[in-house]
C-alpha cells in the first residue's frame, strides 16, 4: 500500500451537522471521512483520520505522524487560533502539511480571522466545505510528486 | 460546452519562474494556464485564463464575470492586501469565488499576512504552488455541483 | 424530577480555599456545589455539578449538555482568555447558557479583564462570590420561563 | 424598616419597551421598578429606584447614596463606556455595588464591550434581561450578610 | 403644515461666531436658525431648533422626536466623539436622521476624526458650513419621499 | 454658460442597481447622472460626468479639473480608503470639492469606516443615497457663492 | 478691585475628604476655596469659585468666563479624560487656563493617565496636592504680567 | 532525604533532540533529565521529572506540587505563551518557581517573545540550553537558602 | 554608450511646479529630467526618464528594466505607502534600485511617514528636492562600480 | 541655612533663549537660574541649580540627591521621554520632586505628549514658562511643611 | 590564568541596598561583586566587575569586551527597556553574553515589561536575585565548554 | 576656506568594518573620513569629522554646530530610534541637515524602522552605504546653493 496520511480534527468537529448548521452545514464527521477515504484510496494512501477535544491528544498524533506518515491533513479548529503547542508540533514537521477549514475564517468573525496554526503548515484550505478536505488530500498527492522551491 | 470559467492573475504574476523563484518556485504562467486548460477540460469548462497588472482591468474583469461566468478564480497578488475596490468588486459576486496563491502567505512576512480580498470571496488556498489552482478549479466545480449553507 | 442542569467549573478552581484566599476567598468548591444543590432542589433543578482541569473534558461536557441538558452555568476559568474552542462549544450551544466568575475580573490586572468566552454566553455574573453561582441558577430558571427576544 | 438601597438607571432607559426591542425585549422601566420592589420587599430593602438621562444627577444619587444607603444597583447604560466622572464616584463607594446590564454586552458589538464603570463595581450581571435586577439585589443581599475577603 | 422636524445643537454651539472664527467661521446660530427656517417653510416643515450643552437635555429631545417628529437634524458638537448615551438614542430612533458637522471633521485634529455618532445616524454631512444644515433638511425632505434599500 | 464642474465616480459604481441593491439601492449610475444634470441645469453649472475603474483616470480627471473646473464631486468608491494618490491629488486642488458616499460608511463594516480620501476634501456627504450628488451641487454652488473661512 | 478670575470643579470634587481619602487626602473643597480666596486677595483677583458634577453646567461657567474672566483655573476631574465637550470650551478661550490635579494623574492607573482637557489649557499642575490651586492662581498672575511665546 | 522538587516539562519537549534541532540542539529530554538529577543529587533534592502534552496534566502536577514540593522548575513550551490556567496555578503557588526556556526566546519570532506565565513565576532563565535546568535547580537552592525581599 | 539607467515617476508628479508649491517647491518634472540628463551623460548612462499616474503602467516599466536596465531610479509618490505590488516587482529585481522622495516625508504628515515601497529598495533619499534625483544616479554609479556586502 | 533643594535641567536647556524662540520664548537658563534663586532665598532652601546634556551626569546628581538634598525640582527636557533610568533614580528617591517642563507638553506634537519620568515623580508643572520653576520651588517648600497623603 | 569575562551594570545599580529595598532586597552592588568573584575564581575566571549611570561608557566597555573577553554578563538595568544603541553593541558580539535582571521583570510594571536588549544576547536570568549573576556566570562556563546549535 | 561642516557618528560606528560585516560592509569609519574628506575639499568645505559613543557628546557638538557649522550630516545610529534629545537638537538647528545611515533601515528589523531623528533633519539617505556620506555632503553642497521652499 501506499503512503501513510494523517487526516486530524480538532475540538467541536465531532458535533458537525449538529452544530451551527447554518454556518457548518449539515454534513457531518463521518461523512466527511468517507469522502476521504475514498480520495485516499483514488490517490493510494493509508489514511488514520481522527478527532479529538484535547489539544494533548492531537500534539500526541502529530508527532506519531514524524515517526510515521507522509503527510498530514489537519482542521485545528478552535485550536487553530491560540495554541502555540499545536503550531510548534506542525512547525517542527518536515512532511507536507495542509490546514483545511470547512468555512472561509479569513472573512468570518474577527475571533476566527487569524489562525496562528496556519503560519506553520505548508499550505492552507479555507471555504471549500468537506469538499476541501478532498483538494487538500490531491494536493498533498501533488507535493509528494513535485516538492516545491 | 459547459459553465464559463474566468482564472484571474494580478500584477507582477506575468513574471512568474523569474521573479525571485527561490520564493515562487521556477514554474511560468504559462505553464499554470496549461495546467488550468488541462482541468478546465476534464471538467467541462469554458476557460478564461488573463493577468494584469492593473487593478482597473481585473475589475473590469470581474465586472464580466458577473455578466459571463459561473465561477471565479483569482489570484489578486500584491493588490490582495490593499485593493478594496477589488475587494468590492468580489464582494458583490453572487457566483463562488476561489482566490489562490501560490505560497503559503499565512506564514509569510506581515505585509503578505493578511489578504484584505480573502474576507470577499467563497474560499481561499494558499501555499499549495501551481496545484493550488487546479484544486481551486476542482473546488469550483465541486461548489457548483453542492452549494453550501 | 424537572429541568437537567450542567454547573461546570475549569481549571485551578478544585483548589479554591487554598489557592489565593485574599483574593478568592475561603470558601471551597464542595461548598459551592452544596450551595448549588440547595437553590436546585428549590428550584427543582436535575443538577450536574463537576470540574476539570482539563479543556477537553470541558468541551466534552459541553457536548453533553448540548443532548441532555436544558441549560449551562460555567466558570471557564483561565480558560475564559484564551479558549476559542471552549468559545465554540458554547456558541453552538442553544440552550441558555450563564457564565460565572467568583472576582470581578472586569477590575481586576488586565490578563483577566476580557474573557473570550464571555461573548459566546447568555449572561455573564462576575464579582459576587460563591452567590454567584446561586443567582446563575436563579437567572436560569427564569429564562426559562420568560424566554427573551 | 431594613437596610435602604438605591437602584439607579441611566440614559435612554426611560424608553425601555419601546427602544430597539429586538435587541432590550419589550419589558419597561416600570415593570423593572415592580419586579425590584417586589424583590426588595421580600428582603426588606428600603429601595430608591430612580433613572436620569443626565450624569450629573446620577453622580448626585451616588454621593446621596454614599451618605444614605447600604448598598447600589446600577445600570449606567451608555454611561458605561466613557464616564470616568461615574466611575470615580462608583470608585468611592464603601458599600457593595453591582452593575447590571440587561444584554450580554460582552458579546454585542464593539461600542459596548468595556463597559469601564465595570472596574469600580463589586460585581457585574449582564445578559439575564429584567431578572438581573433581581438577582442584582439578591446578591447584594448575600454580600451584606456574608462580606468576601 | 408639514412633518415635524427638529434641528439640535450640542455644545458650544451656542458660541458659534465668537468660538474660533477662524475655524468655525463667523456665522452665528441665530443665523443657522433663520436660514433653517427658510428652507424648512420652502417645504413644509414644523421645525423645532434647539442648542443645549448639557448631553442629557439632548437625549430628552431625541426622546421627544421619536414621539413627535417625523426625522431628525443634529449637531452633536464635543459629544460627537464620546457620548454611547446619545449614540444609543440615534440609534433607537427609526425616524431618517443626518447628523451635520461645520467643519470637515474627517479632516481635523485626531481628537476629531472619529465620530462615533456617526455610526448610528442615517447619513453624514461635514465641512459644507452653515449650508450643511440646509442640505440636511433638504436630504430629509427626499428620504421621507423615497425611502432607501 | 456657468461654472464646470466635475462629477467623478470610481470603481464599481457602473454596477449600481445591479451590485449589492441591499446595500446600495436600486438607483443606475445613469438614474443618478440624470438628478445631477438636472441640478446642474437649476443652477447653471456645465457638468463633466465620468466614471472610471482604474486610479490612474481618476487622478488624470483631476489634474484636468485643476485647469477647466470650478468644483469637483467625487464618489472614489472602493479607492477612498488607501488611494494616497487621489488623495494628493484633491489635496492639490485649490478649488471646492465635495466627496460623496451613498452610504453611510461611517457606521458599516471597520474595512469602510475610514476614508482616508475624506481628509483632503472640503465637505463630505455620506449616507444619503443618490441625493447625495444633488447635495454635493447644490453645497458647491453655495461654497463659491459664500467662500468659508 | 483686580481681574475677575474663575475656580471651577468638576464631578466628585464636593466629596473631597471623604472621597477616598488614602488617595485624595482629608482636605475638603471648602478648605480648598479658603486657600484660593487667600492667594486671590494678596494678588487683587476678583474670585468666582464653584463646583458642579454636570458637564453642561461647567460648560456654561466657561462660556461665562469668555465673557467675564481674565482666566481660568480648572480642575475637570473625571471630565478631564473624555469630555470632547469641555476640550472645546477651554481651546475657545483666549485668557489663561490652567489645569489642576490634586494627585499625579501621569503616574496613576491607566483610566487617568492620558487627561484629554490637558492639551487645550495654557498649563498643567498635577501631583500638589491643595497647594496645586494657590500654584495656578500665582502661575496666573505672571501669565498675566508677563504673556509668553 | 531532602527538599521535594518538581521539574516539568510541556508540550513537545518529549521531542527533543529530533524537533527542530536547527533551533533547539542535540540534547534529549532524557539526557536533560540526566543532568538534572545530578545536579539534585548533590544538592540532596528529592527530584520529580516529568513531561506531558496535556495542559490539564501539568496543572493537576502543579497542585500537586503545592502539596507536596518545596519549588518548581517548569519549562511550559508552548503553553507559556497563552495557558492563562497554567499561569493561574503557578500564581497561586507559594514556593519558588523557576520557569526555564532552553532557546533566548526574548529574541525569537514575534510569536515566542511574550511568555505569559513568565509573569507568574519568581525567575526566568532562558537561552542557556540544557545547563539553564542545571542553573535553575541552583537557583533554587539559593532561594530556599536565602528568602529575597 | 553605457548602462541603462529607468527614472520612474509615480502619480501627480506630472503636476509638479504647480502642485502645493509650498511643498514640493516650484521645479517642474521637465526640469528636473533635465538635470537628471545632465549627470547621466556625465556618468555615461543611457537614460529613460517617464511618469505615469497609473500603477499598472509603472509595474510594466519596472518588468521592463528587469530586463533592459543595469539600475533604477524611482519616485514613486502616491503608490509609496500603499501598493504592495510595485512594492512586489521592486523585490523582484536583483539590480541595485533607489528611492527618491522630494520632500523629506519622514517628517511630513502620518500619512507620508510610513513608505511601503522603501523596504523593497537598495536605498532611499528622501528631502533634497530635485537634487535627491542627481545623488540618486551617482549612487547607483557607486552601487555599479562597488558593490556592497 | 535651610534645606538643601536640587533644580536639574537635561539637554538642550543650556540653549534656551537661542532655541527655537517660537515656542519656548527668550527666557535664558541664566535667567531662570536668577528667578529660582531668588524664590529659593525667599524660603530659605540652600539651591544646587545645574544643566547637563548627558544622562549620566544626571543620574548622577540624582544620586546625590538623594543623600545630600531635601528635594528635587527636575526638567528631564528630552529625556522626559524615553529615559527608563531617569524614571528610575526618580522613583527610588523618597524625598519631594517635581517635574517641571516650560511648554505644555501635553498639548503638544505626539513626540512630547507623553513624558515616562512624569510617573515617578511627586508633582507636574507644565506650561507655565520660567514661573513654572518659582512655582515648583513654593509647591516644594508646602510638601515639605504639610506632608500628603 | 583563564578567559576574561566582563560583569557590566547600568545605571542606578551603584545604589542597590538603598533604593527602593522593599523591591531589589538589601544586597549592595559589591556583595554582588564578592558573589561574583567568588564564583569567577572558582571557574578561573579573570573578572572585570563594572558600573557606570552612562550609556556611552556601557558601550565602550562591549567594544573592550568584543577585543579582550571571552564572554560578557550584563544588568543593562534602566537601559534595557530602550537603548538600541546598547542592543546594537550585543549584538555585535560574537561571544557568550546574557543578561541579568535582579528582579523578574517579566513580572513587574508595564514599563519594565519589554526589555530590548534581552533580543539581543545569548540568554537571560530574571528574578533570581543576587545568586542570578552567580548563575549567568556558571552558565557561561557551560555555553564555553559546550557550544550550542 | 569655505562653509564648515560637520559630518557627526553615533554609538558602535568606531567599530565599522568589525561589527557584523554581513550587514554593515568591511568599510572602516577611517576609510568613509577619508573620502567625506575628499568630497568636502572637492567642494570646498572645512569639514569636522567625529564619533561618539555618548548621547550628551552628540549633542555637545551640535550645539558647537549651531553656532559654527553651515551644515550637518549626521549618523546617529542606534541612537536614532529612542534619543527625543538628539532630536531636540537637530529640530533646533537652522542649517541644513542630512542624517544618514548605511543601511537601509526602512527594510530591515522593526527595532530599525522608525528612526525618530528622521523626522528633525531636512533629508536622509539610506542603504546606499560609505557612499551615502559623500552623497549627503554633495547634497548639502547643493542646498546652502539653491534654498528649498
Amino acid at each position: 500500500m501506499g503512503h501513510r496520511l494523517f487526516v486530524l480534527n480538532g475540538p467541536n468537529l465531532n458535533r458537525l451537522g449538529r452544530r451551527e448548521p447554518g454556518v457548518y452545514g449539515h454534513v457531518t464527521l463521518a461523512e466527511i471521512e468517507q469522502r476521504c477515504r475514498h480520495v485516499a484510496g483514488e490517490l493510494d494512501f493509508d489514511l488514520f483520520f481522527a478527532q479529538s477535544n484535547a489539544e494533548g491528544q492531537l500534539i500526541d498524533w502529530l508527532h506519531q505522524a514524524d515517526n510515521d506518515a507522509a503527510a498530514v491533513v489537519i482542521n485545528p479548529a478552535g485550536l487553530s487560533y491560540r495554541s502555540v503547542a499545536i503550531h510548534d508540533a506542525l512547525r517542527a514537521l518536515r512532511q507536507p502539511t495542509v490546514e483545511v477549514h470547512l468555512t472561509n475564517v479569513f472573512g468570518r468573525e474577527p475571533v476566527y480571522r487569524e489562525p496562528l496554526t496556519s503560519s506553520a503548515v505548508s499550505g492552507v484550505i479555507a471555504g471549500l466545505g468537506a469538499a476541501g478536505y478532498e483538494l487538500a488530500i490531491r494536493g498533498i498527492a501533488t507535493m509528494l510528486a513535485e516538492p516545491g522551491p
